[in-house]
């Protein structure tokens, strides 16, 4: 019995090693993060990064190269528990305005860019691997190739909110955000997709592709708002806030775990379907709790939000240590070098493909709009580029799931896929997310000057203004209904107002009645 | 690789499918508590229990009595993850004031208390378990026998906190509750203290014991006091406020959860140094954040604290079906009943033999005092007795980290100790639990019936006066102050004044401008 519990206490405290050290990690990242703040270089991501990397280097200091273990990437931690907090809030705080106005465009970008993408990038490192002597992986299957493809054209949702600002550019942040948002959805049908058909007959099933793309996107989407719907029908019917805000805030909290996890027992893409989630509660359920609740469930998404975004980067860093992943490639340092590089052009090159073509026709498909505003210019379309370029947390755990087994690999092969990932990850972040705050300031100089002072803000955690939560959101759509009467000219010009304007009258005469919030122009229905 | 791919699969649906049929339950508890919300029989962890039990066997009809492995007490999550922030809300809401104000009285009943209650069980079991045809234990060896008595002497905080209110039934609350949080320390010093030692030298080295028992009690404090100092001044020297509200929380949450974390892994009491943090943390950090951090810490401590308890019973509930238990344990129905009734008298006997000859001798202590507010009236004897009967989730806990090794047992008389161990905590939450409500109505209807009206508020969760955090514990400061001032007698009559009155010059001289926090009784030092 002695015996039992000593083996008991050494289990438990082989969990709390590791929790102990990432909490304090953790802590010191948000000081560092804000003291380096007013830096206008820096992001959040690039210091959690490298604050893992520091931390992970003195660990393999100190146990002299033996803790692998405590730097393991866990990717069920990561798509269980930390990536949902963080795409919920982004659908909370979304600017819906301007996220259903570029609608088209980003399902555009999501789509028709990762097929686009997929296709150069697999095609690229089929052809040029075997020229740097990294033969194993297209000899033995194309899966292998594919998923390259994937892993490494899916923009990182996460690194997006970091350098992305929704106030300074709302635009830029709708596109590239929302590209990634629905771009999960894309890879997990072309995943699916490629392992169930013959490599030979993939073109002549496309229309299966597209039509899997179609249900997988509907049926996420449709989860999500109708657990968003059920939740603002709750809290309504019952009003919990009569006796204790407490039960407000779990219930929104839990329905929103609730929506990802059904998402994925059902194989539906939870990533848009909490996404989704996020976009309902913020425009039903949140004006159905009291005021306490209002504010605390806004700071609170953001905060976890936030919380999970330093843990990923710092587990990115720290995993980046990894020696025995680097031990395993028997390549030598000058193909590895040929490989990364080859890399990183390939996905240069293929997110050009799709950005530059894609926006223009975005552009003459909005031609007859009457405001320039909204079409794609080209210091624009640079930035869309350049700031989905970042591949992150979510790369690496696409690349943990497909080339290993519960975070183990023995193979060579899988290993050097792995080592590439990190390498890729870490250039991507630190060099592209270095320079886009830079790239911003010098091409849009106007924006950025304007609004520099008012928003100092972390990435991802507007601060001061979530005191008026949905407050533009509020303001624009009173703003388009007036300008739509305005003028039946500017009705037929601009399609996307008319079914904005059409949604509202729905929304008013039937929506929030049902499922709470205020009316905009009427006073009853 | 396909293979590969499938089976990680299979693993991540093996956690997304009780993770999902937990949150819904959750849900559902949250919305069958709401709507019994008036009842005033049921409380919150009956609820629990009750929904717990139903979706348990619910799943084993599905199943066939196969999914035994959802419903298996994991012991890791519960001290790791859901206790933790248990304890620091309760550290983080409690009334300062009264607690300290009882603080000798809690200190009593928590160590000398668990001594008296563990050795009457230990030895009343010792005594009665084999007459009961229950012979494999006490033959084999003593721990166990220690081991009965401390998991059944210590008092469940979690269940205190569901049945007694900080805001109707101060006194009590603060002594049971206080109780619970210190006896907790006195287990781990007797588990470890028995370990150690040969028990027939027990006696002679009971000064040992004791020298343990305040080594761990004065670290355990001072590492709780300390995080929350260093939280305190990070804050104020750091100002994070000026930038955004969402690193202040942040910092707050895992400042406090690291505290614990600590003490863990210094084999200290994480449940003291986690309460200490809450209180330290309330008393100075919480006065250094901005107006938004404070409201919204204040609830979402509350929220996942809420959470958390929820989840524990559910868990118990749940737990309870676990049919393979059942059928290990080799003792006829009418063997089992003799040992169930056997324990549930042991402590009811082993408290009341604490209960009532320690508060008489508070007592007395207090006697001198001009105000009889202050003393435990037979009334209060009576429900301190009660309401501290129950055993909750601390106690299985603890039960499965003594007779299991990672939740399985294959010996029958730790099934049946296990089995022992759901019996009490359901029979003590249920019967106790439903019956202390109308005890304490009978008992004390003055205090209930003023009360009533204004505090239908859920368990654990003080709704509204979250608004006013703190309030009433800087005024009866003030009070206490003018009071103190007002005649020499009562300065000399009441001990603790006089502590807390120099405890406030110093607080104010020395602690506050250092700390934060606002002073009361000058307007700067």
């Amino acid at each position: 019995m002695i015996n039992n519990l000593l083996i008991n206490f050494a289990h438990e405290h082989k969990k709390v090693v590791p929790i102990s050290l990432f909490v304090a990690v953790l802590c010191l990242c948000l000081v560092i993060g804000h003291l380096l703040e007013e830096n206008r270089w820096v992001n959040e991501s690039i210091v959690a990064i490298l604050v893992g990397c520091i931390a992970g280097s003195i660990l393999l200091l100190v146990t002299k190269g033996k803790s692998s273990h405590i730097l393991t990437f866990d990717e069920e931690l990561f798509f269980i528990y930390l990536l949902p907090p963080i795409i919920f809030n982004a659908g909370f705080q979304v600017k819906k305005k301007q996220f259903f106005h570029n609608f088209l465009t980003i399902m555009m970008f999501g789509v028709i860019g990762v097929f686009i993408s997929t296709s150069i990038i697999t095609g690229g490192s089929w052809w040029l691997f075997p020229k740097l002597n990294f033969l194993g992986l297209s000899a033995r299957d194309y899966l292998g190739e594919i998923a390259i493809g994937t892993i490494f054209s899916s923009t990182d949702t996460v690194c997006t909110l970091q350098v992305l600002h929704q106030d300074e550019t709302p635009l830029l942040y709708s596109i590239v955000f929302g590209e990634g948002v629905v771009n999960d959805a894309t890879s997990v049908v072309l995943f699916n997709a490629v392992q169930k058909l013959d490599v030979s007959r993939l073109s002549g099933r496309a229309f299966r592709v597209l039509g899997d793309f179609l249900y997988l996107f509907s049926s996420s989407t449709a989860l999500g708002v109708l657990t968003g719907l059920l939740t603002a029908y709750i809290l309504k019917a019952l009003s919990f806030g009569r006796h204790s805000s407490v039960r407000e805030i779990s219930l929104m909290m839990l329905m929103a775990y609730l929506s990802y996890m059904l998402a994925e027992l059902l194989e539906l893409s939870g990533i848009l379907t909490v996404f989704f989630c996020g976009i309902l509660m913020s425009h039903y359920a949140w004006h159905n709790v009291t005021e306490i609740s209002r504010i605390t469930t806004r700071h609170v998404f953001a905060t976890i939000s936030f919380i999970a975004e330093t843990f990923i980067f710092l587990y990115v860093g720290m995993d980046a240590l990894d020696i025995e992943k680097w031990r395993m490639t028997k390549l030598s340092s000058g193909s590895l070098m040929g490989i990364y590089g080859c890399l990183i052009l390939l996905i240069l090159v293929g997110r050009a493909a799709f950005v530059f073509p894609l926006s223009a026709f975005a552009n003459s498909m909005m031609s007859r709009r009457a405001e320039s505003g909204s079409s794609i210019t080209f210091k624009h379309q640079i930035i869309i580029w350049w700031a989905g370029l970042m591949r992150g947390a979510v790369s690496i755990a696409l690349a943990f799931k497909q080339f290993t087994f519960s975070g183990v690999t023995s193979d060579p092969v899988n290993a050097t896929m792995i080592t590439n990932t990190i390498i890729v990850v870490l250039f991507t972040t630190l060099v592209f997310g270095f320079l886009t705050k830079p790239l911003i300031r010098y091409m849009l100089p106007h924006n950025n000057g304007t609004r520099r002072n008012t928003n100092h803000e972390a990435a991802g955690t507007p601060g001061e203004d979530l005191n008026l939560p949905l407050l533009s959101f509020e303001e624009s759509a009173a703003t388009n209904i007036s300008r739509a009467k305005e003028s039946l000219s500017m009705f037929i010009g601009s399609p996307a107002y008319t079914i904005h304007h059409y949604w509202r009258k729905f929304d008013d005469a039937y929506m929030r009645p049902l499922f709470g919030g205020p009316h905009h122009n009427r006073s009853r229905c």
